[in-house]
């Protein structure tokens, strides 16, 4: 469990190789694999996947019994760090590709946004998703009509504020983009077309596609495999409520 | 909203004073006040607060409609900084005062441990305390049950592997820790003393005494303000669960 001594923010594409083990689903998968397409050309990533029926003996393998965990190789060496815990992997590869903020005003706007858009998917997550079957839709229901409106508003005055510049830092990608990118996939896919939209919520569009116009995350979204998590999350979210992920591919 | 240029992780402990805007309660204002006593003696800091009746006006005044928001006042220029949303103050504070770990080994540790402490708390808020009548025991029964346990579990292994020295990293102080003590006065006020005690949970039980006997966060725990924020969070809690917050002052 303890992390090596040699784990190190230092980016060393020719020699390294991450994986991000997780189910062929996008769920908590989904940002640590954006962030990997963010460090650029030259990274070396792919999925290692688990499946429900080798869930419980893959569970053992792992540092914390939990998925995803970043597996990083040292190509030269053989040697792998295992990191578990989805938000101190995203943290990680952020900090390694240079997506954290580059002073304390960055890193607080980033931690700002970055810590909205998390809490809005684990509301979703924790109260909608996985929730008792009696309460689901009135949660939903609050979700929709409340919670997200309250984030949409808050994230359109400070993204007009800092010049709709499709980030929520200066003109600059930080996590706090990339997650709130990854996120709004979910929410896009949810009746939340009053909310969000070209119209009613522009600085979030705009950011949506300038984050899903980067060309190595666009191929990725446009890849196999990510068509492969779209159709597994349309049907394990897609039973429980109205949804239809589809309405997330705006630009790509 | 958009952060001033002037923001900075320097402490000018003679010339700032720190202000955290909260309710009388502890709930998410504790964190952030408990940092405030880990800069250290000499940190000049006090809580600034609003109430029920005063909120629909004080509202308006903050940056994002939510409270906590942090307070950074230059004493000398009489200029004001305001940080809103609690886990983008938290990590502010704690990279002001060396608590986020000194390399990618100690902050990737402290992201984990971290980050686990925040699910575990908002799994309390979101499922449990700002839920739906109907399912509120079943999901108090399902936090205790199984998500707390979990979650013990995993803190000791890695804890007992880190030489129960009272920290996540190694025999430091990090946010991690911190957020862990405070988090655990919550969960040892409700009915969890089969999971947490000093046999069930040694490497948390000999954390929160690390934490919780450092000298100056110890004296804000004795203080009168602390005492009224323990009585009104007794009564806004244990008015819908079984909870005494006063088992959670075991050490101070």
């Amino acid at each position: 469990m303890i992390l090596p001594k040699e784990i190190s923010y230092e980016v060393k594409k020719e020699s390294t190789k991450f994986q991000v083990f997780y189910f062929s689903f996008h769920g908590l998968g989904a940002c640590p694999r954006a962030l990997l397409c963010f460090g650029g050309e030259g990274i070396q990533w792919e999925n290692k996947l688990t499946t429900m029926e080798k869930w419980p003996q893959d569970k053992t393998t792992t540092p914390t019994g939990y998925v995803p965990v970043l597996i990083e190789t040292d190509l030269k060496t053989n040697t792998t760090i295992e990191i578990p815990e989805s938000l101190a992997m995203e943290r990680y590869l952020a900090a390694k590709f240079g997506l954290l903020g580059d002073n304390a005003r960055e890193q607080t706007l980033n931690d700002i946004f970055y810590a909205q858009a998390v809490m809005l998917n684990t509301k979703f997550v924790d109260k909608v998703f996985w929730t008792f079957e009696e309460v689901r839709v009135k949660s939903l229901n609050q979700l929709l009509e409340s919670t997200l409106p309250d984030w949409v508003k808050l994230c359109e005055k400070h993204l007009m504020e800092n010049g709709n510049t499709g980030h929520f830092v200066d003109n600059k990608f930080t996590l706090a983009d990339i997650k709130t990118a990854v996120v709004l996939d979910t929410f896009l896919g949810l009746d939340s077309e009053k909310v969000l939209g070209p119209i009613s919520s522009p600085g979030l569009w705009k950011l949506k596609e300038t984050v899903d116009t980067h060309p190595v995350y666009a191929a990725w979204r446009k890849s196999e495999e990510y068509k492969i998590f779209d159709s597994e999350t349309q049907a394990s979210v897609g039973t429980l409520m109205s949804f239809n992920l589809s309405k997330s591919h705006i630009f790509t």
